[in-house]
């Protein structure tokens, strides 16, 4: 008999739900928890040979000290308490805002449930948005729907698509290395994840002929119905290229593939050279025969780019050539959820309307999001300099979003003092977690080509603590690997990429 | 040749999840856009016999008028621009709770994401209003999940509990009358949803033995794993007695069943003689054979009681008696969505820690929290004093909660004219709709026993608009119906319960 009575619990792990057994999500994984007990150990006078954890695993700008962005929050504050609005610290342009989203709200309050769609004046300025940085490529309001944060939309997107049995089951192209929400929510839904790798040889661009191989060998087990992009890319820091979205479409087009492009990084773009081409704009610009057919839905957020809201969870997802019937069931799906937070609608709002020239807020608005965006440039060009000096390091450039995903050459003996219990870069991170209190997240989260190692690192860091970061990277690479003979964590085989 | 290529789309009606095509949303169904619709029209100036759409179709106590918290909204805005902190007209408490969530967020910030489980602070400010609220039990802050709204704690856990192919599908007993949350999650996961039927002629009471017949039926075709309660309810205004619960609490216990408790509405109690019983605390008095074993999830948010902060989706959940390998997975899966909408989360916050006696905000809270209160026990009494004044309507008393969920004797001419293409309920709230711009939701949208017809309207609207929404219920209970020599839509049958 058990504890619990003659049968035990009702729910255990071999009576759950088995797929959600199966989802697995490295940004929040075992490095991160044990991060965050470390930093209890800390601070309960546990000694280390650190004396703090400087944490790189997550796309969290404010975790990492970066202010709000003043107009952003100066709207929020008086949506929240209205009565602000007599306040005459405050700007008129940010009135105008606040005014604007409340008598678009229920009650002109935050706190009433909005259309499930989202608030009207919100989508109204989303689909102005999307018109202007698109130059002038029509945007329905219908089309857009907001989202409790990107990841709400992709789930809601790969919701409607999933279905069939067996070899006629729902597969969707991601690319590996991928952002982890995207094989989570397949698993979730038993949908069949086809892998396409991303080109690390050539800055991790994406390859036609090997979407061709991956698709052809998936069609042998599973229905492939859908093509995921993320562009500006998270975990590997790539601004794709007009050439290589044209190609894309065109095999989108070609193979009946759902198109559904993440460009939540869409503002995040800092290699010269490198420019952020919005699926919509390229699919309109190749005419008809593409823009009339291709079904692409695209993601934004307000999580990142210069304002790095993830708190709010405000995102919005752009449909594109739906079928008018699966827009009806959208519709539904989404209402049974109510609305996404009016916060974060509101917040979006912002974001697609930000201050104008001649407006009171206009100079301090351009004046904070400029200094955002250069200090993310300069860290990722400091970090891909000093990365690529480390020893058995190697590291594209970080074209834009927030990533570094450098390639890690382990030794022999770090490889098999791993081999027991763990992929081999969760014993690298986790190894210089222990001893550094740095805390990446290991390649293996994120997928990659069998017999290489990489990690994950986010670029957010404020500058001293960032260099502080990379020195504490480059140095442990020296470091013996205990009861290996004086062999080090990494080899110094210095097998650069695009140098 | 289809419009769109030669193969049409990828996702059409046909080839979309058909799990998601089951799915059904009364509260945000046909009524209301058709509401919406006619709201436009008379912007537009189209002709209509009356001047305004009044709607009691959803519990969204903002969109009718009710005034925010003002404690609750100066702490949110103090923590949206913490420049505000420095401002003196701010009472200090709220200058307080606004500097201690801001604390416990990453980065100081509400835009940094939290722990997936909650804000530190704001868990352990729920645990200890649970102990208040229980008298005492004991509440472990990390049993306690903060949601996005109730609806993403209770999708949530379904999700985990269902599992098992055609016979061993997990089936989850519902109420009916339900809110259709519940159908439409269990559509979507593809579990099997068990009826059992609230009694309306003791006041929406839980039946012992109808448990006991709906278990039995269920389990010739499924697996019953789950038992659903709302309570107070929703739509139906009931408040369950403390023996009732304790049945169901045995029940539960004997027939292996896990317990989601909805309570929600855990504030909304008005009836004389009737007190909000949580399940938790009646579980911990029936002493250890119970509540060291019986599984139980008890949820709570913002968006009802006396704030009816609906768009903030803050929300949480206490697990009772998880199985800690579940509920480990239960922490991945939520890490996946990353975490709630901080911004409601502090509000959650905010609920469970409101002003204290002697702080300079406690009078003015329990001033508006009791204005709020005492009207809607108001607006109670008088929707059911007058409801069951009409002929054709019988209307049970409204305990608690927001909503009323009277009977309505349809004639046999109605019931006719509706039979080709829509439910008779539906029929009479779109034809009520259409002559007097009332909308409420037909009882169908959330089940009632075969050939009896419901509405449910919410209390909500503001005192003298609830009037003329009675008023026209009354009214047209004697329009004639069109082509059935001088039939009405209603009957004229007084079939009252408790009278």
């Amino acid at each position: 008999m058990s504890e619990n009575g003659p049968w035990g619990k009702v729910l255990t792990i071999d009576t759950m739900n088995p797929t959600v057994k199966k989802v697995e999500y490295a940004v929040r994984g075992p490095i991160v928890q044990r991060a965050v007990q470390i930093e209890k150990e800390l601070r309960e006078g546990v000694k280390k040979p650190f004396a703090e954890v400087i944490k790189a695993n997550i796309g969290d700008a404010h975790a990492m000290g970066q202010q709000p962005i003043t107009f952003f929050r100066q709207v929020l504050a008086m949506c929240s308490y209205p009565e602000l609005l007599n306040d005459s610290s405050f700007p008129e342009d940010a009135k105008h805002r606040a005014r604007r989203i409340l008598q678009s709200c229920g009650g002109s309050s935050l706190g009433a449930y909005s259309a499930s769609q989202g608030i009207d004046c919100v989508l109204q300025d989303v689909a102005r948005y999307i018109e202007r940085r698109d130059g002038g490529i029509p945007c329905n309001p219908e089309n857009v729907y907001l989202t409790t944060g990107a990841s709400d939309g992709i789930m809601t997107m790969l919701k409607l698509l999933v279905c069939g049995e067996d070899e006629g089951r729902t597969g969707v192209m991601i690319s590996i290395p991928q952002y982890p929400l995207y094989s989570a929510a397949l698993a979730e839904l038993g949908a069949v994840q086809i892998n396409y790798y991303l080109n690390e040889d050539k800055c991790w661009s994406m390859d036609l002929s090997e979407l061709k191989r991956s698709l052809k060998e998936a069609r042998r087990h599973c229905n492939p119905r859908a093509l995921c992009i993320i562009n500006p890319g998270n975990p590997t820091g790539q601004v794709q290229s007009r050439d290589c979205i044209e190609d894309v479409i065109r095999f989108a087009a070609k193979e009946r593939l759902l198109l559904m492009a993440d460009e939540v990084y869409q503002d995040n773009v800092y290699a010269e050279g490198c420019e952020f081409h919005s699926f919509k704009k390229v699919l309109f610009e190749m005419g008809p025969e593409y823009s009339d057919s291709v079904e692409l839905v695209s993601f934004h957020s307000t999580s990142k780019c210069y304002m790095g809201e993830c708190g709010f969870r405000g995102g919005y997802m752009e449909i594109i050539n739906m079928d008018p019937e699966v827009k009806a069931q959208l519709n539904k799906l989404v209402s049974v959820r109510l609305c996404p937070p009016v916060p974060g609608q509101a917040l979006m709002g912002l974001v697609v309307n930000p201050p104008q020239p001649g407006e009171p807020s206009y100079i301090n608005f351009i004046k904070e999001r400029s200094a955002t965006l250069s200090a993310l440039a300069e860290k990722a060009r400091l970090t891909e300099e000093i990365l690529n000096t480390v020893p058995g390091i190697s590291c594209n450039p970080v074209q834009g979003a927030m990533y570094s995903f450098p390639s890690i050459s382990l030794s022999k003996a770090a490889i098999e003092e791993a081999a027991n219990d763990q992929a081999p870069d969760m014993f690298y991170c986790m190894r210089l977690l222990e001893e550094t209190g740095i805390c990446l997240v290991p390649g293996s989260g994120f997928g990659q080509k069998d017999g290489t190692y990489h990690f994950r690192m986010t670029i957010l860091p404020p500058m001293d603590k960032l260099k502080v970061l990379l020195t504490k990277v480059k140095d442990c690479s020296l470091l013996p690997l205990p009861g290996h003979q004086g062999e080090c964590w990494r080899t110094d085989k210095n097998h650069k990429l695009n140098k």
